[in-house]
Parts: structure tokens; sequence; C-alpha cells
């Protein structure tokens, strides 16, 4: 009577995309809260910074696009995410300087997620396609940026390319997927495996 | 026949937060053409930081809660008092240096308004409790935020807890009563003052 | 029968609009490239900077009127122009480099161009006069403060009166012209011209 199973894949769609953001939300968190904590701010610019990485990339395509207010304002869960990443950090810093490595391959897993997401809410909210792609790269860097710039550095990603090309690339995929009317679950995923494969290849091959 | 206390009441309340608010704006606004006029700016860029330090703050919480234009684009006298306060502080700056500690008293008096201001303006547009009461803090700590972001500094802020910390506790009593229906006159004096206490002990024992 | 003069003019001052609009798209992208290139940035961060640079001013007065997505965002030619400047500088920047009088002379028009475009977009959004004026002085500066606090500088506008002082006359111009109702396109003229003299008389003159 009715296709269950497109209402499946899309409920489960959701949730993964939501289960990715978060986790995306959570790395990012990290590496903001390391930068603070090694600028030795105490806990609550370690906190600003933790949910101003985590969040301002998200922040700025939904004020871009008129999507307000933000889902990181809207929606408690980011903010319960980024502030943990935040207090986590703070306390247990060796923890975390540790597992770097982890901690980036993480970073990178949260690139991909917010690359391929923020390209979707553009596409949703009529963009056109190329700007739906950098709204997508923008959502995946604009975090890491505003970090930086806190902290009064230049950011890094200006001096990385590579670090936002696997963020557009993966955009690019959905973008270009929907102008093809592929399923966005495929194209979603594609997308995120794309970014996160360039951005693995980079961290390996120690490519700028 | 009609509760004319009551709207006696609502009207006094307003007249008291604009008034509030101005006075806010003025002081913020002497604090950053004093960090303008310390880096040796000329009259326009003092002027900015004025504007910067004393609005954008308010402007932050607007966009983010898609109340455009922000109060301080739409209503003329935020612009008049901050560039007053900066015209002043550029022609007089010895006086203002004078008076240091009379400006640190007004800034926290700027910062209690400024916090419940924002955490009812959040409530009234539907936010969470929660958000509500950060973008409170927002709206007191934004404007600091830039002035130091455009003087190429790591924003204070980010190194003194306390200072945020009387701001989120002011919110934090705005959108608790607003939950528990107390009546909101009661809650905003409350929040004010519990964060001009925190702010005045915070100064007079030299804490961060 | 209707009158097609009134509507040739119309689509004529459009024409004019969008071409002078997508100048000074290339002279401030050419700005925010050359600054990137001097600090050593590889293609990506020069092509951030060029789009920074030249489209930043006017997404702020987009995003402060409400007018969701800004234009730099929803129309792809504002993008084309400010990523062909930032390749250009980035392959070419000796030939940029000894062109500089000639882009500070293109620059000076870029300015003129944004503030009065900057000033009737704000006056059609229905914003006070004053309001207005400063949005058009914001459309022209904002990008290059933009470029600057991305490479961790103090934006050159805050050191350097007569720049926005150049951007805020002819702003005034426009709007002064529309509360007098005067044809906007003659008001919009005479402003760009102002601030293209006075800005050309300060590069002559060497005043700050």
């Amino acid at each position: 009577m009715f296709p269950p199973a497109a209402f499946d894949v899309d409920a489960a769609m959701k949730t993964l995309v939501l289960a990715l953001d978060l986790v995306g939300t959570f790395v990012f968190a990290l590496s903001g809260a390391a930068a603070g904590v090694e600028r030795r701010l105490d806990l609550f610019g370690v906190l600003v910074l933790s949910f101003a990485a985590s969040s301002s990339g998200g922040i700025f395509r939904d004020l871009l696009i008129g999507a307000t207010p933000p889902a990181a304002i809207s929606d408690w869960r980011y903010l319960a995410v980024s502030l943990s990443a935040g207090v986590f950090t703070f306390f247990w810093y060796p923890a975390i300087n540790r597992l770097r490595s982890a901690v980036l391959i993480f970073d990178g897993a949260g690139l991909a997620v917010f690359c391929v997401s923020g390209a979707q809410k553009a596409i949703f909210f009529g963009l056109d396609p190329v700007m739906a792609a950098l709204l997508g790269m923008l959502t995946g860097i604009g975090g890491g940026m505003v970090r930086d710039v806190l902290l009064s550095d230049v950011p890094v990603v200006l001096r990385s390319d590579i670090y936002a090309l696997a963020a557009l690339a993966g955009a690019a995929v959905v973008v270009i997927g929907d102008a093809l009317r592929f399923p966005s679950v495929a194209t979603t995923c594609t997308g995120a495996a794309l970014c996160f494969g360039l951005r693995l290849a980079a961290i390996r091959h120690g490519w700028h």
C-alpha cells in the first residue's frame, strides 16, 4: 500500500547522519579544546573553543542559507557533545595528546560527515550546485577557521590545500549525485568516503 | 475593567531595559574606544571599535535567532550612544583613563544588563532554556570578543572565567525564572543583580 | 501607452550596477589574493582570501538586513569573478605587483561601487537613512577587514580614515538623494563619483 522500505531507508539515513554529525561535533570539539589547552586557557576559554571549533561551520552555513536559528543553537545535543569534549580535554589532556593520531583520524571522519551533510542541507534550501558544494566545504572547514582566528593565528586550512580540497571533493560528489538524481543515501556515503579517504591518504603520506 | 497596573509595569520594564541597554552600550563602547586609542588608531578606527565592542554581542544574538535587522542596526539610538562614547574617548582619553575603575564598574553594569536582556529576547524567540542562557551570555561577552579579534588579540574573556560565568549566571536566573513562570520583572532584576554582584566581587578580590 | 524610457533607464541602471559590482568584486579579489601570495599561502588559501576580500562586505550587509541567501552566495558570477582573480594573481603575481597603482585605482572604483550599491540595497530593505549609509560603508570596507583578520592583522581600514570616509561619503549621497526623492540613477552615479574622487585624491596626495 505504501513504501515502508523507502521510509525505513530515510529514517535510517537520518539516524546515521545525526550520529555521524555528533561524532564530527565531538572530534572537532576535541581539536578546539586541545588548541585552547595548549595556549593555557582556563576551563571557560577551552569550552568556548570547543563549541566554536565544532559548530561555527554549521552556524555559518545556516546563517547564509537563512535557516535560523541554526541547528547548533536549537538542538541541545550538539552543545552537550561539544561541551563534553571540552571538559574531557581540559581534565585529561595527556590522554588526548597520546591519542593524537586517533584524533586526526576522527577529525577526518568529522570533516567527511560535515561536508556531505552541509552540501545536502544547502541543496535542500535551493542553492545552486556550485554554491552548495562550497557551503558543504565551508561547513567542514569553518569551525577550524574560527578556532584559529580566536587564537589570533592564521587559519591552518589556508596553508593546507588538501584538507579543504578533500571537503570540497566530498561535497561535490553529493551535489553531482543530486543533479543526476542518484539516491541521496548512496551519494552521501560515497562523498563522505571520498573525503575521508583523501584525508587519510594525506595524513599517511604527509601531503599538505 | 482592564489591568492598567500590569500595563504600567510592562511599560516601566521596557523603559528600564532600554535605559539600561543604552548605559550598557555606552560603557562597552568606552571599552572598545579605549582599546583603540591605546593602539594609536585614529578617529575612524576608534569609532569602529566603539560600535563593534558595544553592539556585536547583540548583533550575533539577533542573527542567530533570526531577528533581522538587528536592533543595533534598526534603532539609531544604539549607534548614537556608541559613537558618542567613541568621540568622547578619542578626545578626552586621559579622563577615561583616570576613571578606569569607574569604567570597570559601569562595564559590569553593562554586562549585567546585556546578559539578562539577551536571555529574555532568546526566550521570546522560542529557544531552548539552555540555549537562551548561552545566548544571554554571548550577548554580554560577544562585543569584547570582536573588539579583541579586530585588534588581533586573543579575546580577554577566554582567559578570564569569572567574567563569562557572571554573565551566564545572570542569564540562567532569567531562564530558570521563566521556566518557573516567575514574573519577568523580578527575574530580570535578580539576574542582573547577581551578574553585577559577581563581577564587582571579582574586581574587588582580583578573581580571574 | 507605457513608459518605455523609464524601463530602459532601469534596465540600463541594473546592467550598469551589475557590471560595476563585478568589476569591484574582481579588484577586491585581487587585493585579497595579493595579500595571500605575500604571506606565501598556497593556491587554496589564496582563493579563500580572494573570495573573502571581495564578498564579505556584501555578505555582512545581506545577513544584517535579512536578505538570505546573500547575493554572493546565490549568484555564481560573483564567485566566478573572485576565483578568476585569485587564480590569476596566484600564477602571475609579478604582473599584479607591477600594476599596483592600477590596482589601487581599480580598488577605489570597487569601493565606490560597493558603497553606493550597498546603500541602495539597505534603503530598499527599509533601513533608516543613517543605518543605510553605514551599511553602504560596511559593504565597501567589510571585505578588507575580513581579509586582514584572517591574516591575523589589525584591519588596515582602522588605521586609514580617508578610505572609510570616502565610502561613507558616497553612501551618504545615495541616502540623502533618496530622502530628497532625487532619481536614483543620478544619486548613485554622483555618490560613486564622490567616493572615487576622494579615494584618488587620497592616493595622489598620500592622505591617510
